[in-house]
């Protein structure tokens, strides 16, 4: 028999209107579609966003991957992730495992797309793109995120605050993904720089829920959800234009 | 009569199918679509990215943005253009602005919303955003451009090389945009560096014409079109995955 394809999507920033058509026509012509397992008896992100798309009868593939930093957990749930996306692929049946954002930015996908190699090398995987959230961010912010000679600098949940500095002192504007849990060590800095009024976070972006600030310098201690993201502009953000809605 | 509404709508990296649901639904919507005009007798970029999916009777607006330097310039041609859109605005028709990759990441969209707003401060805009060519090529080359701890820097056409130096240092990956009229230069600081097995070359990523380099050790010279990026992994690019065909 011969082997499924495993298919990588990535559906966007959380509007699901927001998906490629191509990643949309692919995801309704495949049997199996598989996400990462939402927590706390919720969907999860991306499973939230292809909802309204699927079919009744395609089948649903919640896969666990833990939020701890240990290696060995990690390597262990994506293996064993690999294994059941396995099952189906050796089935003859295609998988198509979907990714909020995009599944080369950030994205468990090129984990379980390693991991399924591994197990079987002649496994067929193809990925297509999708909308990042800092771009949606921005967007909805009303000023470009980057434009003419500006560089932008990307860093993902923080793990060292001697990076952050590094990347004000190199970039004109600097994106700081999931930025929930270090958002007070980011504020002191950002203080300090005289940044505040230059600094947004989007929550959710492009999502029914989404929640902009504007300008930090009252907000010292803000409890933000795990996907948030903050956008500084290092160097002042022109042309700035005003956007009437989120979309 | 009520003003018309200015939209500006990401249509991804080149494959008209990656435009979004909400971005197509839109540009089938409004009676006007304009986009940066073609140059050499050809049809420009994004009009290319659009073309099947405009109707017969749709407005086909091309604005003239020199490939200059020159501020003084620049701004005549974004007044020109945004002088052209309001005509139409005016007649309370809308008027949907293409942008190839995402309207907030080095379009020319920001220019132009500035400047109509600056016309007529009451004019509606509204932004979609699109799939970016970063992550597209990514995508297209089998590895994440990002991915857990790693940072990330994006440069837009170099302007000092000291610039790149200093990108390198700092992040993990880093993008170069439009790299063609400095790749001699890049090449000769990624070779000191012994950068260059890790460097990759994407010319026109998601288009039936894409060209794809991996590596450029023995490439000192190579001939790019304007839209071609590299990306340098500057840390190893872990996972690695093999995607079998080009989207």
């Amino acid at each position: 028999m011969q082997l499924g394809t495993l298919y990588g999507i990535g559906v966007g920033p959380g509007d699901p209107e927001l998906i490629s058509l191509k990643g949309l026509k692919l995801l309704q012509s495949v049997p199996v579609v598989a996400f990462p397992a939402g927590v706390g008896g919720k969907l999860g992100v991306a499973q939230q966003i292809v909802d309204r798309w699927l079919s009744l009868d395609i089948v649903q593939l919640a896969l666990r991957f833990p939020y701890v930093r240990d290696e060995s957990i990690l390597e262990a749930a994506w293996l064993k992730a690999a294994e059941e996306v396995r099952y189906y692929l050796e089935r003859g049946q295609d998988v198509a495992f979907v990714s909020e954002g995009d599944v080369s930015f950030y994205s468990t996908f090129a984990y379980l797309a390693a991991g399924v190699q591994k197990l079987d090398p002649s496994v067929r995987v193809e990925a297509i793109p999708g909308i990042i959230s800092p771009v949606a961010a921005a967007t909805s912010l009303g000023f470009p995120l980057a434009i003419g000679d500006r560089s932008l600098a990307v860093l993902p949940a923080l793990y060292s605050m001697a990076e952050l500095e590094a990347a004000l002192d190199w970039a004109d504007v600097v994106v700081l993904m999931k930025v929930s849990s270090v958002y007070e060590q980011v504020w002191q800095i950002l203080h300090r720089r005289g940044l505040l009024d230059r600094s947004y976070i989007v929550e959710r972006a492009t999502c029914p829920d989404m929640k902009i600030y504007r300008g930090l310098s009252d907000r010292p201690n803000l409890k933000l959800p795990y996907f948030s993201l903050a956008i500084v502009q290092v160097a002042a953000p022109e042309p700035v234009f005003q956007t009437n809605r989120n979309f």
